[in-house]
């Protein structure tokens, strides 16, 4: 399987609170083909859909427990400790709750999580060792630095 | 916030099965920058990271549910359904466990779910209204197909 992954799927109860945290909060623009119960929006090079709960149920035939934090996090790499502070306060103005605030972290990044309405977990953070390019892409690093 | 995601990371609680599952299994290449807690990989404009449960616990200040199947999924997109077939046999032999083996499914895909070690859920699923560039990248369609 060549290494990539395509989709980043959310679940969320409340699809509506989760969109508008998204697109109402921080702007994102929602692509065409959704409906009530999906929204997918474009990143640089996959894509992320928030789901209804119960419709990803039935997709794999089982219930699914309603506690889904901390056993998969998302991040929004910042170019700068500056754009993660006003990032973070943009997500707290969104809707989202704190976690942890933002703060310098041992692996020599700056780094804070909010939970997201529907309760998934946002790491903003700044990771010197990976710079973005102009479109936001991450490029791992190619040597051995203390990344993380 | 810039629409993207930069990082998603799965909570897992023997590291070492999730690497072996990636890397040997799969095929992956590891990038450098980890160690025995955390595992990173090169996507297209994005990366993934395998971390231990402990250490997000730690970092997150709270403890974390042993349970994280259904809460979020990731997905890895083929250029078709026979390729779907082939990446499904691959995980299965890599470790993973069958939830949903590949079918058509009512968005007009051709899609399975599995468990990988760890019990993070990966969807393996052609698209027909995603077409996949040569690097892998996934971009949504302009229109309103019936995507999914």
């Amino acid at each position: 399987m060549e290494q990539r992954i395509s989709l980043i799927t959310l679940a969320v109860d409340d699809l509506e609170a989760t969109r508008r945290f998204f697109e109402d909060g921080l702007g994102w623009t929602q692509a065409p083909g959704g409906n009530e119960h999906i929204a997918f929006y474009q990143l640089t090079g996959s894509a992320l859909a928030l789901y209804s709960r119960a419709h990803l149920a039935k997709d794999l035939g089982r219930d699914l427990p309603a506690e889904t934090l901390g056993g998969m996090t998302i991040a929004w790499n910042a170019r700068s400790e500056e754009e993660v502070d006003t990032a973070y306060a943009e997500a707290l103005t969104a809707g989202a709750e704190v976690v942890v605030r933002p703060e310098k972290v041992f692996w020599g990044g700056y780094s804070g999580y909010v939970s997201i309405p529907g309760g998934h977990l946002l790491e903003i953070a700044y990771n010197p060792f990976w710079p973005l390019s102009a479109d936001g892409s991450i490029t791992l690093p190619p040597a051995d630095p203390e990344a993380g």
